[in-house]
């Protein structure tokens, strides 16, 4: 596990990279549901527990980018709390736990950001953060790109411990998984499988990573509707990870035929998916770029759909074109870590591209999170899959979209397939890649 | 099942009621977890679902109070949204299932609100609604008392439809209980026993209504951590209720000794307990004022730790004093419904009191969120408790504390005891109550 000096190592390295100025990264708050009293399960701000390693609510941490100092501020519990919540750990324990000195309370944080002339902050996705923020900064300050590229350096290559934690997660997710194989029956609602798939997420000790997708329309990509009856020999497609105790995430997907085998039909594409998954992760290695791995992925489910007469004409032209996104409308795979698209808050074009690859404009490409080439200590998902869509079929057919690459007569027999896609975790090793879960 | 006609009558109830100005009702967005694309489940605000019934994010609800006028507002779906997230139900189809006129989108709703004189808005619990609000009203502005105690007025009182969703959302939390007693065994986590519990309510098709408690420490009123690992014999507490699809809460509490019978001194403590709980619901009727009803179960409780030697003196005189909130340091119960403390975020004494009960400022009675008559319609917890809380017990006997109601020499035997508490869910009928889930 993380020790104290892990943290203190990882706020060094930042101060150094971003060299001057005071760097700012809150922690979340409670998130309130239906009021106040009544808060969604407390989720800390991944890059603040990167950098303190501390899961309370309501917590600064600062580091002055010249000397160095890492200053803790929160607010103390009052009796009361201690009595609906039990034994508050002080400031004074947590900041030593994480090796910080005692700030004060939160208001003196806003009152040192406000005093101070360089303010290094993160961009925000909860409004509470935005608005402690706003007390002190003018209308035109804007996040720091420099402590922006700084914390994706670091979090970007994962440590032995951290390795650790990834494996663990992988191991959960990888068990809610076979639960739901071995307990979705026909005459179920996807509902009662999600809830076997959640608990267990929960029974580990975390929760979920994100909102698990357990559904026999597997071609709705994100679809968190859970009320469909499963029928013998539907496509049940689930996209399930668990969150560790340490906040680590899992995304893990399997597709499998409810209550039977797979007909030949959809053995077929299921193989074709499994090919593409397979292949990519043989190919994994630092210094691959991504994008190319991606198109790889779709070279193979294109060739895989020609046999099947589903496409034709010359596949690299074809996926050049970007015909093949009609049945694979996303990108290979994300970064994953703290969160399971790793960083996701602080840009996807930071995270996933650089000088040498950007983002696609093509659909479906311009979903590819990740182009840029691989490092060793990357942690990636491997996510290729195939749908069948209909909104997006007529759309396209209507269209006369493609034609010399697809044949929209033979897509009639698919309409009710739904989707399948299979994924992995990997982490990029020196010369390859190994997937996580399997130590 | 709610008909169209329920909310289109349950708006003009709310127009009349307010006879002036134009209401907004604005739902909830999506509440970001860890990055704006990775939210909490979505939690419609229970306000906006009473009177307009839809469980999608980002719409907004206006009422003319004069004219009854009823508009929805919402942006449109993308073809992009719907290659993701699947088919779409657009605004008219929503607005047509409620019995609503389409207004228009988000932004036509800011700047209707930006327009009209008068605006009736109810308090916020979320900073995105804060910040629509912010955009129109002027600092001075406040929420609306009068929409306020209209909406209280309408909700307070349960439809036979309410409370057949009462039952369904009280009968799945006893599901959970019975299969957290049948499962938990020595040597498990407490984490084990809360994913069983969680993952049930969202078998059933919902959620949790909120954090389960699930813990050998009960007597940590509200101890959401759940680490510990559980021995033969611990006392187990569990309190947690699920959320129906519709958004009905149910909120029930048993403790249970793991993986044994319980003690003959367990057992003593958990009678006393269930003796109240009991002679509470044989009590309510209409007219009755709850603040009397949880006076009765702080004597009951106070009463029974005399037979146990841990109180002693006057038992109505130790209960006007408070001596009795050392064991019982919360409130007999509350308002349920949409929420688990329902209408909690109009303000607890809006709901809870009125010009005859006040809130009392003591230790303990301060805690207790309902004082007023109980009229028929009525749902609410009865949640009586007996705790031994170390860090209260301390503090009460350094201060010299109530000396002369509590035998402190005996606390010593209870102080690793930790806490039991039982609570049902109960409607108040013409004559007396019915518990909910019995039917």
């Amino acid at each position: 596990m993380f020790t104290t000096q892990t943290y203190v190592a990882r706020r060094k390295q930042l101060a150094e990279a971003v060299g001057h100025g005071l760097i700012i990264l809150p922690g979340n708050g409670e998130a309130p549901m239906n009021y106040a009293g009544n808060p969604y399960p407390f989720r800390q701000d991944s890059t603040f527990r990167y950098f303190a390693g501390l899961n309370q609510p309501d917590l600064i941490l600062t580091i002055n980018a010249e000397t160095g100092e890492s200053l803790l501020y929160g607010d103390e519990a009052t009796l009361d709390d201690m009595v609906w919540m039990g034994e508050q750990t002080g400031l004074d324990e947590l900041a030593q736990r994480a090796g910080l000195q005692v700030g004060g309370n939160l208001q003196k944080a806003v009152d040192t950001l406000c005093l101070s002339e360089v303010v290094h902050y993160l961009p925000t996705y909860r409004d509470a953060r935005q608005m402690l923020l706003c007390q002190c900064l003018n209308e035109d300050d804007r996040p720091s790109e420099k402590l922006i590229r700084a914390v994706i350096a670091q979090r970007s290559y994962k440590s032995a411990e951290e390795l650790a934690e990834m494996d663990r997660a992988v191991t959960t997710s990888m068990a809610m998984h076979r639960a739901a194989a071995a307990g979705a029956k026909p005459g179920m609602r996807e509902a009662e499988v999600a809830g076997m798939v959640e608990g267990l997420a929960i029974s580990a000790g975390g929760r979920l990573a994100y909102a698990a997708i357990v559904s026999r329309d597997g071609h709705i990509l994100h679809n968190h509707a859970h009320h469909n009856v499963l029928r013998e020999g539907d496509l049940l497609l689930i996209d399930a990870g668990a969150e560790t105790p340490s906040g680590y995430a899992g995304d893990i997907t399997r597709t499998f035929a409810v209550g039977a085998e797979m007909t030949a039909k959809q053995q077929a594409v299921y193989d074709i998916v499994d090919d593409a998954k397979r292949r990519v992760i043989e190919a994994i290695r630092p210094g691959v770029p991504f994008r190319e791995l991606h198109d790889l992925s779709a070279r193979i489910i294109t060739n895989g759909l020609k046999q099947l007469g589903l496409m034709k004409g010359d596949t690299a032209e074809a996926v050049a074109a970007g015909a093949h996104a009609l049945f694979y409308p996303h990108g290979l795979g994300h970064m994953i870590g703290l969160d399971v698209h790793d960083m996701e808050d602080l840009g996807e074009d930071f995270v996933g591209y650089d000088e040498e690859f950007q983002r696609s404009e093509q659909f479906g490409t311009r979903n590819l999170r990740l182009g840029r080439r691989l490092e060793e200590g990357f942690t990636i998902t491997v996510e290729p899959g195939i749908y069948f869509i209909p909104i997006l079929t007529d759309r396209w057919r209507a269209e006369g979209k493609h034609t010399e690459y697809i044949n929209y007569d033979a897509l009639a027999a698919y309409r009710d397939f739904g989707g399948i896609r299979l994924e992995d975790n990997v982490v990029v090793t020196a010369d390859n890649c190994r997937v996580l879960g399997s130590v």
